[in-house]
C-alpha cells in the first residue's frame, strides 16, 4: 500500500499545507519513505466539524451497529497484515513479535469493547419508577442511563504505536460510546499511523457510517494538539504520553471558554517495595522478576518499575547483587526516537549528578554489528538510601528507560516515609510474606491512596486488558483519578448521564423501556435486575 | 443555643481572624445578631490539614459506621428543633414550611447514603479472576472497586440553607465515601451554618471519629474559598451557585500543581419547549403549572424554567394569556438577598433595554404591611420571537428570580434551531402529546445533547432525590457533565477506581473477598453476582 502521507478527513485524503515531516527509524537513523503534510487549522476545524456533523446520526447508531465497525475495524488491520508490522518497526524499534502481540492486544480491545455494547449494562441504568399517589406531591417516573458525551480527540502514544494510538484503547471506548473521534498522529510513527487510519476509515466506509465518524490528523502537539483541544466541538480528550505534553493539553483545556476533560495518562516511577521477609525468603527469584520488568521493551512502559524500596541489610544487599548481575547481562535495545534516548541519558546523568546515587550494573551494550545511529538505551541499577530520597524530590522523578533506582530503608519508619512522601502513581507494588502484609498493612494502607492499581508478588508492567483494570491514578499519574484508560470501564470517560422524566415508553431508549427489550442488568426501585420495570 | 460566631475546626471554636461579618435579614434589613469570624489564611490551612489527618482513619471505618455517623447527623438536625427553622427563616426569608420540608429532604438525604453504603453495591466491584494457565502469559487475579478520594470543600449554596448547603447532598455524599469535608458556609445565612455545623460535629464527636472529619469555615468565598480549593489537602469541591463563583473555583483548582476536580453545579435556563398539539389542547393548565414553576421559591431555584418555546400562534397566544393572568396574581415574595435581589432588576432590565422584550405581565406588590425594606422580587413574564434569541445570546442568558421569557418560533425549523443554540442546561423540558413526541423526536434528540434530565408534561422545579435523578449537565450548567450532585450517583463524584492484583483473601478489603462477605453485588468474570469470587 502506498502511504499518502496526508490527513484522512471524514474518509477524504487531505493536505493542505505545506509542512512536511518525514520518520526516521530509530534502528539506524535512516530517513523513512514518504512525507507526512502537516494539518493546517483549517484541516483541524474540518476534521471536529465532520465530528460533530457525525456525532447526531453516530449516537443513535444501535449498540450492535457499533459493534459491528468496532470487529469491521479489527478485521481491516488484521488484513494489512505484514506490512503494518514491518511499517511499526522501521519507525519504532521495536521487535516484531512486539508489535505482532501488540496488534493482537488492540484487535482484542476493540473486540472487547463490541462484545461490552452489546451486552449492553455498561450504561448503568437506574430506574425510579413513578408514586402518582405519593403525599405531599406525588413521584414523577425517572429513567437514567449514560450516553455518548460528543466528539473525543485521542493523542497517539509513541511507545505503543498500535495499542495507544490511532485505533487503540481511547478510539475503541470512546467509539464504543457512540463517540465520533479525531486522531492526532504521533510524529515517530506517522506512518504506521496511516495503515491504521486507513483500515479505521474503511471499516467506517463499509458500515456505511458517516465518514466523520473517525479523522486522522498529522502535525505538532503544541500546534495541531492544542488547536485540536480547543477546538468548540470537541468535548473530551484522550492522551497518553510525558507530562509536559499532559499537562499542556490539560491546561488549554480547562483555559477553554467551555472546558472539557482531559484523560492524560503521564505515566509515573512504579514504586515497588521489597518487604523483609520477601528478600529473605526470594531475593533471588525477585531480582530476576524485577530485571525483566525493568527492561521489557527497553523501559519504555508506563509502568515501569523506577524505584525499588527494602529494608537495608543483608538481605537487600543479595538482591541489589543478583539483580546487578541480571542487568549486566542485559543487552542495550533500541529506544523509541532519540528524544527519548536523550531524555534517558539525560535523566540518569541528574540521578547521579547528586551524589547521592551509587551506579551497581550496566547493561550490555548492544551488538557491535548493530548501526552507530541506532538509539540504543543500556540497562541500569542504580542504588541510594531512603533518607537521600527523602531529602532529595528529584531522585523520585520518572527515568523513561530501562532503568531502576533501588532505595534502602534504614527501618520500618523510614520505609513509611518513602510511602508517605509518593505523589500520584499508576501502581505501586509490594513483595511480601503474608506475615509482611500483616506486618505492614499501614504501609499497604499509604499505598492504596497513591495508585491507581496495587499488585502483590508481581510486577506492573503486563496491563491486562479485563473489567478490573486500573490504568490510572491520582495526579501527576493522570489528570483525573476517576478512570481507567485500560479495560471495559474505560468506556465511561466518554460518557455522562441523563434522566428521562415522566417519558412515555415509545419516547424512551430501548435501554430504559418498561420491558427492558435489551435485557440489560438495571438498578430499579432498589433491585438490580434484567425483568422489566 | 447562643451562636458562637467562629469556625469549627476539628470539632472546636475556633476565631484567631479579626473580620467579622453579620447576616441581614432579606424580611426587613435588619442586621441579626452575632458576628461571624472570618476565617484567617492559618484557620483554612488547619481545617484541610485535620480532614488530611483524619482521612486514612475515616476512609478505614467499615461502612456501617459511617451510616452510623449520617444517621446520627440526621438526628442532631432534627434534635435542633424550631431554632433551625427560625434562625434559617430570619437569614432566608424563606418560609418556615419550606425550610421544615428542606430539613426532611436534608434528614432523608442523610439517611439515604446511610442505606447506600450499607448495602454496599455502589463501590461497582469488578473483578477477573486469574488464569494460571494461560499462555503465553499466565493472567493475574484483578480485583477492583471504588474507593474514598480524599477530603472534600463544600460550599453552601444561598438558596439552599440546609439542603445544599452544610450537612447537604455534597456533605452527605463525601462523607458517605469516607471523605472528611471542610465547609465553607455561605454569607446570607452564617447562623444556620453554625447550627448545623455544630449537629454535624456533635455527631462525629458521638460516634467517636477523628475531630478532622469535619470543618466549617466563615468568610468570602474570593478569600477563603479560594484559599480552601487551593490548599494542597483538599482533594475534590463540591459548589452550587452563581456561573462566576463556580468558575473561579474551576479556574483556581485546575491551574494548582495537582489539579483537583471541581463539581459546581451552576445553575441554567431550564428551556421549556410547548409543542403544538399540547399548547391546543391544554394551555391553561400548562399556564398554571408553568406559573407554579417560575415562581415557586420566588424563582430561586437551578431549575427554574426561564425561557418557554412554542409555535407563534393562537395557542400559544392562548398560553401567554393565561400564563399573564396568572402571574399577575402572584404576590412578590421576598428574595434571599439583596445582591441576588438587585441581579434580578438588573437582568430584567437587561432584557428589556435589547428592545427586542415584550413584557407581558408583572405579579402583585408585596402586601403593604411588609417592611418596606425586604428584598422583594415581583414575578413578571416576557415575550419575544425566537429570531430576537437567535440573533441576540443575551436574551438566552439566566435571570435568576420569579420571571420566564415566552418565545415564538415562526416554524418547525426556527423551534429546532433555538434547541440546537442551547448551551449545557440542568433540564430541558418539553410539553407534548403522543404524536409531537413522534413529530418532533428530532427536537427531543437535540434536547438530550444539551441536558442532564428531560421532562415529557411536567416542570423542571422539584428534584427528585434518588437513584435515577442526574441534576447536571452540559457546561455551563455544571463544570463536569459525568456526575449528578442530586441523588444516590452523587456518591460517585467522591471515590476513584483501584485495583487489587494478585492479594492473598487475608489483605484484601471485604467488598473484594473471595467470599463476598458484605455481598454486594459484583461483576466476576462478566457475571453481575452477589454470590462469591
Amino acid at each position: 500500500m502506498t502511504l499518502q502521507g496526508t490527513q484522512i478527513i471524514a474518509g477524504e485524503f487531505r493536505a493542505a499545507g505545506t509542512d512536511q515531516v518525514r520518520a526516521v527509524s530509530p534502528i539506524d537513523g535512516r530517513t523513512l519513505p514518504t512525507s507526512f503534510a502537516q494539518a493546517t487549522p483549517d484541516e483541524v476545524s474540518q476534521a471536529a466539524a465532520a465530528a460533530q456533523a457525525a456525532w447526531p446520526a453516530f449516537r443513535g447508531t444501535d449498540p450492535a451497529k457499533r459493534a459491528d465497525l468496532l470487529r469491521r475495524i479489527a478485521q481491516e488491520i488484521e488484513g494489512l497484515g505484514d506490512e503494518l508490522i514491518e511499517r511499526g518497526r522501521l519507525e519504532t524499534g521495536l521487535a516484531a513479535a512486539r508489535l505482532e502481540s501488540e496488534r493482537g492486544r488492540t484487535c482484542g480491545q476493540l473486540r472487547m469493547f463490541a462484545e461490552l455494547i452489546e451486552e449492553g449494562s455498561w450504561v448503568d441504568a437506574r430506574i425510579t419508577t413513578a408514586m402518582p399517589d405519593r403525599t405531599p406531591l406525588p413521584r414523577p417516573d425517572l429513567r437514567r442511563m449514560l450516553v455518548s458525551l460528543g466528539p473525543v480527540a485521542v493523542f497517539c502514544a509513541s511507545n505503543f504505536p498500535l495499542a495507544f494510538s490511532v485505533a487503540g484503547g481511547d478510539t475503541a471506548s470512546a467509539l464504543a460510546a457512540g463517540c465520533p473521534v479525531v486522531v492526532k498522529a504521533h510524529s515517530s510513527h506517522p506512518g504506521t499511523a496511516e495503515l491504521v487510519g486507513r483500515a479505521v476509515a474503511a471499516a467506517v466506509r463499509h458500515e456505511k457510517l458517516p465518514g466523520g465518524v473517525f479523522s486522522l490528523l498529522h502535525g505538532p502537539g503544541r500546534s495541531v494538539g492544542i488547536d485540536l483541544v480547543t477546538n468548540e466541538f470537541i468535548t473530551a480528550v484522550g492522551f497518553t504520553g510525558s507530562y509536559s505534553g499532559g499537562r499542556a493539553l490539560f491546561d488549554a483545556a480547562a483555559s477553554r471558554p467551555k472546558p472539557i476533560p482531559v484523560y492524560a495518562e503521564m505515566g509515573s516511577i512504579n514504586p515497588v517495595f521489597v518487604l523483609p521477609g520477601a528478600a529473605r525468603e526470594r531475593s533471588a527469584q525477585i531480582a530476576s522478576g524485577l530485571t525483566g520488568s525493568v527492561t521489557l521493551g527497553v523501559g519504555q512502559f508506563c509502568t515501569n518499575p523506577g524505584m525499588v524500596v527494602g529494608m537495608a541489610g543483608e538481605s537487600f544487599d543479595t538482591l541489589a547483587e543478583a539483580t546487578g548481575r541480571e542487568i549486566s547481562g542485559v543487552e542495550a535495545g533500541i529506544m523509541l526516537n532519540d528524544r527519548i534516548q536523550r531524555a534517558y541519558r539525560d535523566g540518569l546523568k541528574t540521578l547521579q549528578s547528586t551524589g547521592q546515587v551509587e551506579q551497581l550494573a550496566v547493561g550490555r551494550e548492544r551488538s557491535p554489528d548493530a548501526s552507530p545511529e541506532a538509539t540504543a538505551g543500556q540497562a541500569a541499577l542504580l542504588r541510594t538510601s531512603a533518607a537521600a530520597v527523602l531529602a532529595e524530590r528529584s531522585l523520585s522523578e520518572e527515568v523513561f528507560g530501562p532503568a531502576t533506582l533501588l532505595v534502602a530503608a534504614d527501618d520500618r519508619e523510614q520505609m513509611l516515609a518513602i510511602a508517605r512522601t509518593l505523589v500520584g502513581h499508576l501502581t505501586c507494588t509490594v513483595h511480601a510474606t503474608e506475615e509482611d502484609l500483616h506486618e505492614y498493612a499501614d504501609l499497604i494502607a499509604v499505598l492504596e491512596e497513591k495508585a491507581g492499581r496495587l499488585i502483590c508478588n508481581g510486577y506492573p508492567t503486563g496491563v491486562e486488558v479485563c473489567a478490573a483494570m486500573t490504568h490510572g491514578g491520582p495526579f501527576p499519574a493522570t489528570t483525573d483519578p476517576h478512570f481507567t484508560s485500560v479495560g471495559t470501564a474505560a468506556i465511561l470517560r466518554f460518557a455522562r448521564p441523563v434522566t428521562w422524566q415522566g417519558f412515555p415508553d415509545a419516547a424512551l431508549p430501548p435501554e430504559l423501556k418498561r420491558a427492558n427489550p435489551r435485557k440489560i442488568l438495571r438498578l430499579v426501585d432498589g433491585v438490580y435486575t434484567r425483568e422489566g420495570g
